[in-house]
Formats: C-alpha cells, sequence, structure tokens
C-alpha cells in the first residue's frame, strides 16, 4: 500500500493500516533514526512530538489558527496531557495518528489522540487545550464555526 | 548565585532558588535557544526532554541502571505519564527539576517531578516506571536495596 | 501530485518536484512545527537531521548496515560535513532530499546531498563516511558489491 | 572542580578544563540521555545545537542581538557552515564550548567554535554568519562597538 505522507487519509486507508474503526483526521509517518534511544526504540518523547504535528495539522485545518499571524490569531496553549506508552516501536515502522477533539467547554476542549502502527496501538494521548487572546491577555470563546466541526465532523454530542 | 549545573543541589541551594521544602533530588539548568517555540516561549516537549534527563540522573543516583550493560541491567520502561503545563516559560531562564518516587509495588513505582523557576512551579510531571528482565521477556522485581532509597531518602511511607 | 513519503521517489516524481536532472536516490518530506525556530523559519540544525535520514536510509538500501546487529555490521563514522544553507524554508513545505555517493577510497567515501523545495535548492551538504570495524578496533574495507553500487547507481567514474 | 553552567569560564577555569590556550568565550555543559544514540554516542547533530547555543550566548553577550524585537534587531543567518567531528562522545561527559570570531567583512563574519571534553578537541565548526535587516531587505552592516569587540576581545587583527 502506498501511503500519503502527512496527509488525511481516508476511512478505507485508514482500514488498511488496521484503524477498525476511522477517525476523521488520520495522518500517516514513518519512524527516523532520530527519534531512536540508546536501546534501539522509538525514544519516549518521540510520540510527543508526532503528537504536536498532529495537532498542529488540526488547528490548521479546522481554522483555529493559521500559525500566520499572532496579532489576530488565538493563542493556543495545552494545560494538560496524560499519556499511555502501551507497546514500544523500533526503526522504519510506518505509523498513523489519529486526533480528534472528544468534549468542550466556553474557551477549551479536550483532544484524543492515538498512535496505531502495525494494527495495535502504541500510544494514546489526552490533552486539555485552551484558547487564549492574541496578547495573551485572557480566554478567547471557541468561534461557533469550530464548534460546529467539532459536532458535525468529530462527533462530539454535548453541549 | 552560582549554581552547580546538573549536579545535585543541597536543601540550601534548592531554597535559595525558591524551592520552600526541597526534594531529595533537584537539579539546575537553563532554557537553551533550542528549545523555543515559534512563539518564543519554551516548547511543550521540550519539559519532558528534561524530566527524562532528570530521571535518568537519578536511576544512574540511585543505582537501578548505569546504562552501561544491556544483558544485566533492568530495562526501565515509561507506561504512563500526566504533565501539566501551569506557567509559560522563556529563553535563558534558569529553572530546577525536580525528582522523586513516591510510591511502589513490587515491579513498578511512581515518580514525582516538577519544574521550578523564579520560585513559580512551571509544570508538573507523574509517571508510573516499570522495571523489566534485560531481555524484555517479564517483570524484575525492585531490589531491596532500591526500595530502601524510596523509604530512607524519597521518604515514601509504606507499605 | 501525491507525493510517496520517505520511499524512493522515480526519476518523474522527481522531475515533478522540480529536480531537472532526477538523482540515485530522493526522499520527499514535509516541514515539521516542531523544527521551526522563534523566527517562524526552519531552524539550522533541522537540515542536518533530514540529511540523517536520508543517509541512513540510503545506507540500508545500499546494504552498507541493516543497523540491526552491531557485532557484526561496519559501524559508520561521519568525520567531517560542509552545509551551505542556501533559502530558508517554512511550515508544511514539501521537501525531497536528494542523497548520492561521489567518490570514494578504501575505507571511506564522499556524500552529497541536498534539499529541494518549490524548484530551489535550499541547502546542500557534503560529508566523508568512514567504516569502521564493528568493535570500532578499525578501518573496514568497503565490499565490493557497494563500490559495484557507487559506480553503477550514483555514477561515480573512479578508480 | 565545580563548573558554573552555561556562565562564560574565567581563563583559568578553562585551563582546568583542559583548554591550553584560553578562548574569548567559553562554556561548559554536559551530554544529556535524549542526545544519544543507539550506539550510545553522541549524536552527530547534538554538536549542532550546542554551538548554536553558544552562538547565541555570544550575540546576546557582545550585543549583536538581545533576540527580544524582530523589528529592529539584525536578522542573524547563518550561510555556511562546516564541521569536523573527531572523537566521540559518551553519556554524562562534561565539555566545554569555545566561541569566537576570526574575521569579517562590511556585513558578514567568520566564527570558529570547538567542542573540548577531558582535555582533547571532540568537534570544531567554522561558520559564515550574515547580518540582515530586520525584515530580511538586505544586508546589515556590522556596528562598529561590534567591531571593535571583535578586535580587542576575540583578536581579530585586521582590517
Amino acid at each position: 500500500m502506498t501511503v500519503p505522507y502527512l496527509t488525511p487519509l481516508t476511512p478505507e486507508q485508514q482500514r488498511a493500516f488496521g484503524v477498525a474503526e476511522p477517525w476523521p483526521l488520520a495522518l500517516s509517518d514513518r519512524v527516523r533514526f532520530s527519534e531512536l534511544d540508546p536501546l534501539n526504540h522509538v525514544n519516549n518523547v518521540a510520540y510527543l512530538i508526532w503528537f504536536e504535528t498532529a495537532r498542529v495539522t488540526y488547528f490548521k485545518h479546522v481554522g483555529i489558527s493559521r500559525y500566520a499571524d499572532k496579532t489576530v490569531e488565538p493563542r493556543i496553549v495545552i494545560r494538560r496531557g496524560e499519556i499511555d506508552w502501551l507497546q514500544e516501536m523500533r526503526a522504519d515502522e510506518d505509523y498513523v495518528i489519529l486526533t480528534k477533539v472528544v468534549a468542550y467547554r466556553s474557551t477549551s476542549f479536550t483532544m484524543k489522540q492515538e498512535i496505531v502502527s502495525g494494527g495495535t496501538t502504541r500510544a494514546t494521548f489526552s490533552c486539555v487545550v485552551v484558547l487564549l487572546q492574541p496578547d495573551g491577555s485572557g480566554r478567547m470563546p471557541i468561534p461557533q464555526h469550530i464548534l460546529d466541526h467539532f459536532h458535525e465532523v468529530d462527533g462530539v454530542s454535548q453541549p
């Protein structure tokens, strides 16, 4: 299978990757040499960088920020994260990063992310993201079109 | 104050750093240019590397592993971590990484870590560490002299 | 154009990428958020990691090392490198890493690498690679099948 | 010896570190776990980050830029670098990064840097740095007080 790199995968491509229930955003990538530690496994911290790459892609894709103009775009801050490293990864493995929003409040939301490779989940991450005013002076309410995305694409069922 | 770099700080040095209640292991360091993100703040992932540096120092200091011989030393695996990013950090800030074990079971233990700078806590990390046999074949019980360290130095009160 | 990620590109795919004269090994990738510096440009050091990723792929592809068994495979050491940063790169840019060997001696060889994006060369790297015995005890002659690759695929014209 | 971390070392401290002829700027640091590669050596790229850390310290120290206001401070660009990796480094080694300017033209200058550990030089780096206008629109002449520093502190003997 040829996997398009860092481009959102279709549900069919996700299933071919071993993701039984496709997510709204799935990006594939491959382990690099620089991510290996002295035990020849992927370093624990590398997963956090993968999750970050996918979150930024999500934020741009959804329209929260284009990371282009700090004077008008919200400042996106991660307040808290929980990570489970479930199964080690090794050199050259292909993997997919799954990302979606699962809940929100007026100025913050919770994201879930997973790393899947070879049909098994290798790591999961959950984090709380806060939107601040561009100058950092206070919270910024989540715009309605973003809330719509949370509901319609990511399947968030609240309020 | 001249702070000895990456060398365990004395209780007095910790207090001078703004750590009101000194921890059993405290290491100081400074933000580097490569750790800054496009907003000129320390990148979220950099904190995880700082915590890792301090954990490895702890493991060597306590005698869990010298990271010298993979055929006889336990394989140290982090299963789960929780991080709170509390206050942003910037270029050239000095900080201290605080590390201790707070609980254990027969083959795993829980560590707490904090980043303190300018008298305020910037981030906290809690993780569960598991010891495996050198070949990864199964769990390895925590040696008694390590348990003694948990009790006598880190102040773990169990069982 | 859908570009296969970190998979050797065909000559036709390279031309579509703006590489007028295709190289024997071309790998495509994309700038990540973590590679940006406070000026929102790709950090100088990130290019070195890209070149490293491509070199390791080259070494595995050609059969110099599979990075699987340190007791029998040659130790690959870079002795000297020259880099020119020609034009800055920014978030989300696609690029291709071009890699080939251009000269060799009995136990070392010279590699050339380039980063091309949007039809222009962004950085070039040239380095001298030495093969050592697995235990680091001395130089290792380049095996004949590797020399054949240098000649037949990379187009090295010596001896 | 207690070495002050990332603080310019005195000539006496440099000699204690094995630097026979002290340099105008010397900063000490220590290898971290995250800088090790699968062979348990310091990764080639880590040296480039060390050199970068010292260059930024130099630029701030000398007054070329405080990295505080992009609208008025010169944009500092590295055009070309040459690195020699001379002797491998391992976990926990202390080292010193030596930095000075050795030549200049009206809008650019050449820096030399070295990594010394245990009395031996482990890597050397030479690079050409260009000053651009804050908006990147063109070259910026090196201010006279910077040229004075090149002559009086770094010992540049030209023009």
